[in-house]
């Protein structure tokens, strides 16, 4: 089933201790979507300036995203970040943010739009996420990503967003600081209360973990000896989560778990390169063996052990 | 078969958001051996002084704790150490240290501890783990714990008594430090270079990982809502991975893997309490149980997914 994606296009500075690149395409919409594509058919909406250009379209193309309701704005200019990260890729510097045609979006989905049956809400104005939330017809599942600049200055509408949704997927300190709780455990729980029948928390080279009311899963992260580049690996995972889900149809807790595998499937091919190159010649044998490698790191046998008699 | 654990007893004083202490018994060879005891027959090497009374000695015998190599010099006081946790569980601030009788502590093993299969080196002073590792003959498994201060200040004889054992048992962080490498998993294979078969790495709330030159396993941590004092939690992690080795004599991928899970099972009781106080109540049916439910929160099922037609 088809996911409409509403989130940012932009163009990324990069700088990580192993190299730089200048401008290229990055955004919470098109990292979701690239990713998602590979279980998927996904619809984009996002706002682009008279920079974007066939190259552009043609990374989604190539994909087969469609981007009929991408706004396209001539005479203005694309959403521009630029940051810098340390040998600790935790930690983001942001160098220069000019939000460009971003700063005025206000999307009105087209019919069509409006009867998918998947919503992915991604990092914005917590009044755009909810104003399209609310444009939505009936949707099958909506999930929605969010950050610390959202949590500290507009906390009331993004509460208003979080009680019309289903998933919130989120960084492990916002989670704890959305809660206002150091115990993620208890911050999970009370995200719960706001609204969300599933909180997912991301956390980084950590891994990933799922809440729901009444069960828990937990998945280490991919290991991986070479992280070239972190943009972009939250929603990488967010569009490998969903769109599992969404390619599935299926939501039970066995499906839920095999999509926070795959959704760290995808996260950890984003970071291997810079910008979307790694998921732009990714392949579904490569998908399928690091699936699969998942299982090989994570499973035990549970075998009865000899109590020592004392 | 049996564990000679050779390391610190202490009393601790210990502030948490959730309470404080005053003297209660810790040091490493008190966690862990509370913790292997489980599993398998433990005697401890360790040094105190006077202060080390009748309800100190029965916490270790009531365990059935071989204690009869615990130096005792009565006119000395027990190592001692004053710290406190913020809300940041996983910082923790040094308030006082006073060695005491630990100072001169130069352990000379009686000749059936020599004879013993498998030997842990808490976090002591690199010279005094190498001294000891001397002493053993033949040892079947011998495992090792280290810290900053070791890696900073005596990183030659460290060097040395890493060549000398088999597995490293490491904080995530001094895993990046003694190898000067922030990926950890380039760090483990460094470190894999300087002496050690295995490294196992506890990365505390988030969980642990074991990597060999040809193998990796990693799990989350169990999920808690109450961490009342994280103090012993590694040394418990520990006793309970070299307990479960040494409890099956195996050693294999399968035996390993689950030594990993018995690890974080035993460190996640460690933690809900102060001191050893969850310790000693434990029974085998909570282990057993705990065990079972990392499997219930980290399996999951391989289906093939249905490939997008593009």
């Amino acid at each position: 089933m088809s996911i409409l994606a509403v989130g940012s296009i932009a163009f990324d500075s990069i700088k990580t201790p192993f190299g730089e690149r200048d401008r290229v395409l990055g955004g919470a919409a098109t990292y979701f979507s690239l990713a998602a594509s590979f279980f998927t058919d996904v619809k984009v909406v996002a706002v682009v300036g008279g920079d974007f250009n066939h190259e552009c379209e043609r990374i989604f193309l190539e994909r087969q995203i469609d981007i009929s309701e991408i706004e396209r704005i001539p005479e203005g200019k694309t959403f521009y970040y630029s940051g810098e990260y340390g040998y600790d890729l935790n930690v983001r510097r942001t160098l220069d943010t000019q939000l460009n045609v971003f700063a005025n979006f206000k999307p009105r989905l087209s019919d069509a739009s409006r009867h998918l049956p998947y919503l992915f809400l991604g990092n914005i104005a917590p009044e755009i996420q909810l104003s399209v939330r609310k444009q939505m017809r009936n949707p099958k599942l909506v999930a929605m990503d969010t950050m610390n600049y959202w949590i500290e200055r507009t906390h009331h509408s993004l509460l208003e967003a979080l009680r019309e949704i289903d998933i919130l997927i989120i960084n492990d300190s916002e989670a704890r600081e959305l809660a206002g709780e150091a115990n993620l455990i208890k911050a999970a729980r009370r995200i719960l209360t706001f609204g969300p029948h599933m909180i997912v928390v991301k956390r980084g080279e950590y891994g990933a973990a799922m809440f729901t009311s009444d069960s828990y899963f937990a998945t280490p992260a991919f290991p991986l000896e070479d992280v070239f580049d972190p943009t972009g690996a939250g929603d990488g995972f967010a569009g490998g989560f969903m769109g599992y889900l969404a390619g599935t149809g299926n939501m039970d807790e066995s499906a839920l778990r095999r999509a926070i595998i795959y959704g760290s499937v995808m996260a950890s091919f984003v970071v291997e390169e810079f910008g979307c190159d790694r998921l732009r010649r990714l392949t579904y044998g490569e998908i399928g063996a690091r699936f699969k490698e998942f299982k090989a790191i994570t499973h035990f046998e549970d075998i009865e052990f000899v109590h020592r008699a004392l």
